[in-house]
């Protein structure tokens, strides 16, 4: 492939084909020689502070070819590509961190860890009997590839998982949305773990929380909108809630969500832990060796054409 | 098998063999025909109020010939027993459940969820990056059932498991407690969960804690004596520590330990949760058909003599 490729990690440099330019940009001003990038790794931050910037510089390079994200989401960036661009996304870089914030989520309604987190504040030794994660069945709404991670890890303890995908696939054991209704009554846990589309919107709402049984726990570690936070605060004391994303987000200070009774909110952090850095330096290695060779890309969600 | 059994749970006289007398009592006045029992579970309480009188009675069991008890600890009936009487405990019964906690524990402290239910009390969106579970080598100190079952719920997150138990078993790729000193400075958790004897008692102290590197998390759902607490107090800060039992216990509302930096404690809950009551009813199941039978029984820790 002709053209420089401009990357975040000085690893990913160093371990590039001979037969590769590589070039290190980490966000900020343009850096220079940007009508020659060929390869463009659009650089991760934690927060989408300074986003724009680094999306901004895409416009200045006429030689594109490759647009790499670190993100699940791309449709931010669909009106910023020329049609021959081919688009990649950063599906899977995320799973590991998602996925054990989802089972961080549930272990702390299951195990009371807010309740002790603040009895230890006000130095309080109170014990209680808890529930268990074991025995529950765990309804996972959403079975890509960060359901099947919180599959995994759910599954050493001793709980039952049911599949629920948009359509049903029976050859994997995978309901359906449709059958939401029947599973419902049935669990003890639903997680939440879809993208936000036209069809997710508003997905778990009045109808679907009145099914859950008394005590019934909703994680969500999708998108905030998916789940109807009126809805939910209507149920509040019927129902759990452990919440990673909210609609709205951020919540206010005045939002009733943060005193609702079994409610528990982190602010968006599953996905920014640690984890993601490695997995993704891994991933870039591999991507950059496959675009030097010629060889198909990894994670393509949108050819380039002609 | 002669003599009346006496058990705690209304499921386990239904399920048992026809050959069985079976009696139940969960605790307080002592039934009528005690001079008869022969196979006697002494009732599980979360707490241990009550516990006395439970095992005062045992003392007018003239014919007994099994004591059963549902906790793993069992020094504390040694003294009760005459010679003839084979005593089993609970062991496995609690695996689950601490195993969870365990669990719990670990991504609080990884996922900063103390902090989160905090930030909620006080009504602050302030996300910041988390650190993983994941990639981390997670070392275990005490490798019996709870130790195997804290295992297999970490290994999906993608960790690396290091086996200690108090001797080397190389061909269970089981290291000794004497290789601490070397394993230590590669840890980023240490988890315990051994009994309390004489070569646990303070087994984690100031050697051990020095040994670890920044932000190494020590966790402790053991005995709160295997853990030094002044030794905890003076690395403070520098390693991170989630107890579910502590020394002393409880601790007092003065006690430094609520208020130390990295320090997440919960007040000694992690085997008393839902997770131990099915458990504990199959194992009688089994037990009582064992004992109708003549089969060995199970969990066997005394045998009875002549």
């Amino acid at each position: 492939m002709a053209g420089r490729a401009l990357v975040q990690w000085e690893e990913n440099r160093r371990n590039a084909p001979e037969s590769l330019t590589v070039d290190i940009y980490t966000g900020g001003p343009a850096p220079d020689g940007l009508d020659g990038v060929a390869f463009y790794q659009v650089p991760y931050a934690p927060s989408t502070q300074g986003v724009d910037e680094r999306l901004d510089i895409i416009g200045r390079m006429p030689s594109l070819e490759v647009l790499q994200l670190t993100s699940a989401g791309f449709e931010h960036v669909l009106e910023l590509l020329p049609d021959h661009v081919t688009l990649c996304n950063g599906r899977g870089l995320h799973d590991a961190s998602t996925a054990e914030h989802a089972l961080g989520l549930i272990l702390a309604a299951q195990r009371d860890l807010p309740r002790w987190a603040l009895d230890q504040r006000g130095h309080r030794w109170s014990p209680a009997p808890l529930r268990s994660l074991a025995d529950r069945r765990v309804v996972i709404v959403g079975h890509g590839s960060i359901g099947r991670a919180i599959e995994r890890r759910l599954l050493p303890f001793e709980t039952e998982v049911v599949r629920v995908a948009s359509r049903a696939r029976p050859e994997e054991d995978v309901h359906g949305v449709d059958e939401l209704p029947a599973l419902l009554p049935h669990a003890d846990i639903v997680v939440l773990v879809t993208p936000l589309n036209e069809h997710t919107r508003g997905l778990f709402g009045a109808a679907e929380l009145a099914l859950l049984p008394d005590d019934a726990l909703v994680v969500n570690v999708g998108r905030g909108p998916v789940l109807d936070t009126g809805a939910l605060l209507a149920e509040k004391g019927r129902v759990r809630a452990s919440l990673d994303v909210t609609d709205p987000e951020p919540l206010s200070a005045e939002h009733p969500l943060w005193d609702a009774p079994g409610v528990f909110v982190t602010p968006h952090v599953a996905g920014g832990s640690t984890a993601f850095y490695p997995r993704a330096r891994a991933f870039m290695d591999s991507q950059l060796a496959r675009w030097a060779s010629g060889e198909p890309l990894e994670n393509v969600v949108r050819p380039g054409r002609g």
